[in-house]
């Protein structure tokens, strides 16, 4: 399609982006939670790829939540009926699933340093060529943004930033950068220089910003104003029937108690569940923007000045603020409570979302304690323990919890394990977290850790009472429980037979999460 | 001294600051690396707590390289003759060492994101106060300090940023906002009100601004200019005795071999060993500023982009970006070397910067490659086989050296493992990195590690040999070697006992490198 397009005239690009939204738009509809953060930047697509050589130019995308018209024109339209499913494409940008993929993103705010790198390694070999990244408002208040922005500005090279300014991201956009309005005070003070389009849904306004852009040359931000449509409903999760909601039902309770707790999140209140709850105490719910280090650490400062702060951030985003959960909460002894959620396989995001790396990292922290819930009572259970003995707490609280299912009969008091079934067997599974729920009864005794972090005093001496110990864990890596209860083992000398059931050393791909628990191992 | 202050007149302070100078270098002098940023900032730091009436004020340092003065006139100044020192006071900000230390640090760009912590928790308590964040032009450059600064703008409450501007860190600031001299615009940009004070070592100066600024209230930022004194010769090497030397020199033979190759820094090639390099080779070595998450990208976009790119990083600045190395360059199968420094136990620096999880962290990542050398000889053959064979990597490798000396003896080539003792014991002893050399021989057969990502292909066979193994590793945390190990044998049903000797699940203190190392018994 991309060579069609190259080969059009300027008047009838309008008709041809048309065409494809409707095209589009009648494959995938309401498939794709991002479709709309597309649409919006349908025809900066279609002008981009126009006015550049892709893929030999470099056009970078910024988190990948606008690159659905950018597949479809580079070859991936009839694909993108089965994205993000098994053996589909990815929902987001791929090296490896076309050369049209610069660069691979599903994170925000890592285009600009893309961008950077292209300079470096252009001046190095030579290289003459356009080099563009589409950024949105949000990934813009990302620190990573600002840094690539302040560093690129003495690097040799002409490159094009476009700001894709639709007010907003996932949640609408937050901070005085965006407030002020003032995007050139901003990029001038960097050594930027600075345009305006107001017109970013229109064609020949593209056409010429973008043009008389690169034409300049330099270091160049193209600040464009898109319009995005309203497709789908706002999110929000079925009652009574997941982690999210029993999450969101406790906190509710807790909240008209509480005045004085904040929970704050780097800008993914809407996929929280909490949303209804922000309606009603909207002073307890602050949006910081997307800047996972700098949430955290303000959580560390209104527990340090005696307020009472709750992180909620998805597992694959806190990997961005693993040395701010060290170096700002861990060693300086804050009690702070943290909703990991989407901890474990994501399903339809895919290796650039599976929250597989948390557990693992964060037993590894000092003065961290981890809990691990196997189902909506036992969550609602860790989140009102953790909400009495917040004060008492010398360090964070970790609570984890997927992106999947689950139900509530009746309510339980927290307790750090549970027997599930004991028979007098020699032999021992034991597991942690939702997939607990999947174990089938058999002939092994089985335990449930609902506390992996410290373990529990007496499982050592549970341990000793038998030969063959099997660990089951949805998690990534050599640590986690199962390197917890090697090192117990070790420690203690006993004589176990250890086997461990937990996700293989590779990335794993999208599809849906309880047929990837399957394809994994970890649950029958 | 702190109530001294207080009581005396505005026209004595520039007396009594003189006098603590004096008294502050009599003690301490060649032994702090960072006093030169305290003594910059000396008149401030009296201004500051002559005005605010810390500790119920909060005063909130960044970093803590300028909190030498701040200590002193808190009731440390005699403890400074110790700093560093095992059992003395810390190098940097620490909660737990007085109440003045309102929030630890020792990694860059934390300051103002404290701020906003503190702004919403007096928000939630009703408390007015005074709030200060100070924070230099280098700390400026790291990415959080944007997010707290476009968050913070939004929030309710007065707040003081102060921007203490001496033209660098540990090295001169880099990047666009400090070249083009523009700070008015940037924090305006932001929604924060700016004023200068060129006079940041003049008392009657500081006074009357700090004054008006706090007058004044709202968002604002006051950046004064200070100067620096020149005390301490620039940091080097003695030569042929640290691993920092023998990597430079390795460095040196390859950079005379190859013109493309970039060597990326966040801010810290002063301490890399590389600062004469830097001199011979100026295009290929590249300070970004400090900015790890935007080093990583970077150096995966020149990779991306056709180039070569090597990284040098602390470990525990590697901390800052995982989630780089994870989503930019392991899963997007991007040959990257990382030369990971202050690997392991830093000595007098402490908590905040011992390196003691990368080794872990790394390990739980796909796609990742981890070498660890034993000593100067091992660690200049890996560096020369990372160069030969870096355009045929799928992916990072992580070479991790610790800041120790070592030295080399003859040449060697490059073994993923090595035999140190072979005798046919029934017990065995695997280490890896620096500490392997000082295992004493024994009654165990010693096998050195020099690759732990991935493990030999034929360690199952060595391992299904013994009866005993002791994994010994510096490096804290549930899985690394042990937890490779243990699963290893988990996987291949081996009956083995294993013995675990790393660093224990705690934050360990300051003291000197080998010492420290002996109480956590990794060496006789």
């Amino acid at each position: 399609m991309i060579e069609r397009l190259r080969e059009i005239e300027p008047s009838e690009l309008t008709a041809f982006v048309d065409v494809l939204k409707k095209d589009l738009l009648a494959r995938v509809s309401e498939k794709i939670s991002h479709l709309e953060s597309s649409l919006a930047v349908a025809e900066l697509t279609i002008v981009l790829h126009y006015l550049m050589n892709t893929p030999e130019d470099v056009l970078i995308w910024d988190v990948g939540h606008q690159c659905y018209v950018h597949k479809a024109l580079t070859g991936r339209l009839i694909d993108l009926e089965t994205q993000r499913q098994k053996n589909g494409i990815s929902g987001f940008l791929r090296r490896s699933e076309s050369a049209y993929d610069f660069f691979g993103a599903g994170h925000a705010s890592t285009s600009i340093s893309v961008l950077a790198g292209v300079c470096l390694a252009d001046e190095s070999t030579g290289l003459i060529r356009k080099r563009v990244a589409v950024i949105g408002d949000g990934s813009m208040t990302g620190g990573q943004s600002f840094e690539a922005l302040n560093h690129l500005a003495t690097l040799n090279g002409d490159t094009l930033v476009i700001l894709n300014d639709n007010n907003g991201s996932i949640d609408p956009t937050v901070g005085g950068l965006h407030s002020e309005g003032n995007y050139k005070g901003y990029f001038q003070s960097l050594g930027w220089d600075y345009s305006y389009e107001s017109k970013g849904n229109d064609i020949p306004s593209l056409l010429e910003s973008i043009t008389t852009a690169f034409h300049n040359g330099g270091k160049r931000v193209l600040h464009i104003k898109t319009v995005r449509p309203h497709l789908s409903k706002p999110r929000s999760y079925e009652p009574a029937t997941t982690f999210q909601w029993w999450a969101a039902e406790k906190l509710r309770e807790i909240l008209h108690k509480d005045e004085s707790l904040r929970i704050l999140s780097p800008a993914m209140f809407s996929g929280s569940g909490f949303a209804p709850l922000r309606e009603i105490f909207p002073k307890q719910f602050i949006d910081t923007g997307i800047n996972e280090p700098h949430t955290v650490t303000t959580a560390a400062g209104i527990v340090a000045a005696g307020g009472r702060a709750w992180v909620h951030i998805y597992s694959t985003f806190l990997q961005r603020a693993m040395d701010q959960v060290i170096h700002d909460v861990a060693l300086q002894d804050l009690p702070l409570v943290f909703l990991v959620d989407r901890a474990g396989i994501v399903g339809a995001d895919g290796p650039t979302h599976h929250g597989v790396f948390d557990l693992g990292f964060l037993m590894d922290i000092p003065n961290v304690t981890v809990w691990n819930p196997r189902n909506g009572d036992e969550l609602q259970a860790m989140i009102y323990q953790a909400w009495t003995i917040h004060n008492e707490l010398n360090g964070p609280l970790f609570i984890r919890y997927p992106k999947d299912k689950t139900s509530c009969g009746l309510p339980e008091e927290f307790r750090t394990h549970s027997w599930l079934m004991e028979q007098n067997s020699n032999s021992l599974m034991v597991s942690t977290g939702h997939i607990t729920s999947s174990v089938q009864s058999g002939l092994f005794d089985h335990l449930h850790l609902g506390q992996i972090k410290p373990l529990p005093l007496n499982l050592v001496e549970i341990l000793s009472r038998y030969n063959n110990v099997l660990v089951l864990e949805e998690s990534i890596g050599h640590g986690g429980v199962f390197g917890a209860i090697a090192g117990m083992a070790a420690d203690a000398d006993l004589d176990l037979r250890l086997v461990k059931r937990k996700i293989s050393d590779a990335f794993t791909h999208h599809g849906v999460r309880q047929e990837l628990l399957k394809e994994l191992g970890l649950i029958p």
